[in-house]
């Protein structure tokens, strides 16, 4: 999941806050209304310096030892979808944001809030897949809290993770480190997630043999670390899917990068898909992807380790960073064209996680 | 806050989960049904030690440095109340879970779920207060997260907030480790925050100059292990009030206790909020108290460094644990009689914070 809390510098807000009197959705789209959010009111009410030069976690020390720590809330509709559940993102979602910056995820707080009248047995099937994800990501539940709110203030079951691990030594990944000449690298097919939770939304009912790639990336970080801990940023593509990481990782670095459109692996039915509902699959949310900028010299090698890893098979160099366009995201279509991949406004579709 | 996840061993439940195949207000209170799922539900889908021995926060060790971590989530309804917010909330709660453990907080993390139409300077007006209660308590917000619910789904603001802190050498504070003997010390006047929540609420308007007592509770548990390292239990009584702390502590330890009620501070606003609403104080809600089981020895050398701070200025030694009545907490009325505390079903008004 991507957090609030990025760095925002060099972002053009296409939508000030004064045009946003009341919350719409897609303030939490993970794009640019979110963004907004943060900068006009998330960041100055906190201030610290921690928050300030952000990814998807927040590295801190404590006690001497070097700990990233993230956040997220899930909402995602409906609570169970072809290759999950809403318990399946909570740890997963989390466990990644951690392994963007290199650690392995050693515990976990949940928190739900249920809706008065939400099925018991429907709790503890979440639960249930809340566990298994948990062991499978090989973190510890440790910490948790239960809240009920009024039926017709919830819906059904929202749960809101955090989540510690160690960095290790000499490990730096941070959307500020692309640097012209970095190889991007996509860890496998995109579009997954977004398009199977739409498969299973009311009114947008179509039939696609899609289930979400949901799954804990920390193993295939560790494989890509082994090859050199000079990875220079790590970062997953849920919402506002690829284009937003890319946009995000280029504002902050203050570096231009360039995409071939026909490297990027985009199964057929997320294209067939994206296709009927007018989608584009760059923007589409995935749940167990990451994207790389790796230094040009171990580019081959870390691709090489991807691709010996269960969750890295698909793997491509996808592009790269440049000199050029700073700031900018430019994807190369396969007429020899170019088109700009803009940050998102909001998530194409809302509630995806 | 209490968290669900408590060492309920002991503890008789007086619902069995099969009673409840849909989720009820009660089961957030932080009483008898929390506990039913936290039992049945939670711990058996997440297995795990850490889980098992815990109080409000749980105890992990991350790269050699040994952390509290807690979590919970914030849905008291109004997001204004006399004398606090549910920004001050989502501060104090967690750093006081983590004061109870005997870490002074240090890292914070915030998720908002925002309910699609909610006035963005109400969201501005939360964050501020968080970001003034968290600078009050010493503790930097580090990383968060929003999501936007539709319309319906949601009531304005839901906070979720995890911190984590360093527990320092020799502190070992856990509700196992009451012991017949110990002294119980309450840091102050009981019930105010529940009874300024009620004063507030539709229907039940009235007025009364009681404001919460929202604090956070660091540097008062700082000032009592500087007097000695080895207290042995200490507990914020939030939901469920003093007698759900009570309750789970000698649950949790099998000691007994026996509580004094004339030495138990509770204002007079309180004292006739409580009458008029058919309420028991020692039930109501509170968000800056404690309550201390400290080795007789040192109770009084603790009691008065509690007096010397501003927190703690009408401590009282109100009762202590006994051989007797194993599990059970006892209260001494002021006409010579006694009834028992029994751990409540949920909490008297739900959505208290």
């Amino acid at each position: 999941m991507s957090d609030t809390v990025l760095d925002i510098t060099g972002w053009t807000c296409p939508a000030p806050l004064r045009d946003h009197p009341r919350v719409v959705m897609g303030h939490g789209g993970g794009g640019a209304l979110s963004a907004e959010l943060v900068r006009h009111v998330f960041a100055p009410a906190y201030g610290g310096e921690v928050l300030a030069g952000m990814g998807d976690s927040a590295a801190v020390t404590l006690g001497g030892a070097r700990l990233a720590f993230s956040t997220d809330s899930y909402v995602v509709r409906p609570l169970f979808f072809p290759g999950g559940s809403i318990g399946d993102l909570a740890v997963n979602g989390t466990v990644n944001d951690l392994a963007m910056s290199g650690a392995r995820a050693a515990y976990l707080s949940c928190a739900f809030i249920l809706e008065e009248g939400v099925e018991t047995a429907t709790v503890a099937r979440v639960a249930e897949a809340l566990g298994a994800a948990a062991r499978a990501a090989g973190v510890e539940v440790a910490t948790g809290d239960t809240k009920v709110v009024e039926a017709g203030h919830g819906d059904g079951i929202y749960i809101t993770t955090a989540g510690i691990g160690l960095v290790p030594e000499g490990v730096d990944l941070r959307p500020q480190r692309a640097r012209p000449g970095d190889a991007v690298i996509v860890s496998g097919e995109i579009g997954a997630h977004g398009v199977a939770v739409m498969s299973c939304r009311e009114g947008l009912g179509f039939d696609v043999e899609t289930v979400s790639d949901c799954a804990p990336l920390g193993g295939l970080v560790e494989a890509m670390l082994a090859v050199t801990p000079d990875l220079h940023v790590l970062r997953d593509p849920t919402r506002g899917g690829l284009a937003a990481a890319l946009g995000e990782i280029a504002a902050a670095s203050g570096t231009g990068v360039v995409v071939d459109e026909g490297r990027v692996p985009v199964p057929e039915p997320v294209r067939n898909a994206c296709a009927v509902l007018g989608l584009d699959p760059f923007y589409v949310a995935n749940e167990g992807k990451l994207v790389a900028f790796v230094p040009p010299g171990d580019a081959e090698a870390v691709l090489e380790a991807m691709r010996a890893h269960p969750l890295g098979r698909r793997a491509a160099i996808v592009g790269r960073a440049v000199e050029e366009h700073p700031g900018m995201v430019v994807a190369r279509t396969g007429l020899g064209g170019t088109r700009v991949l803009d940050l998102p406004l909001g998530e194409q579709l809302p509630r995806i996680c």
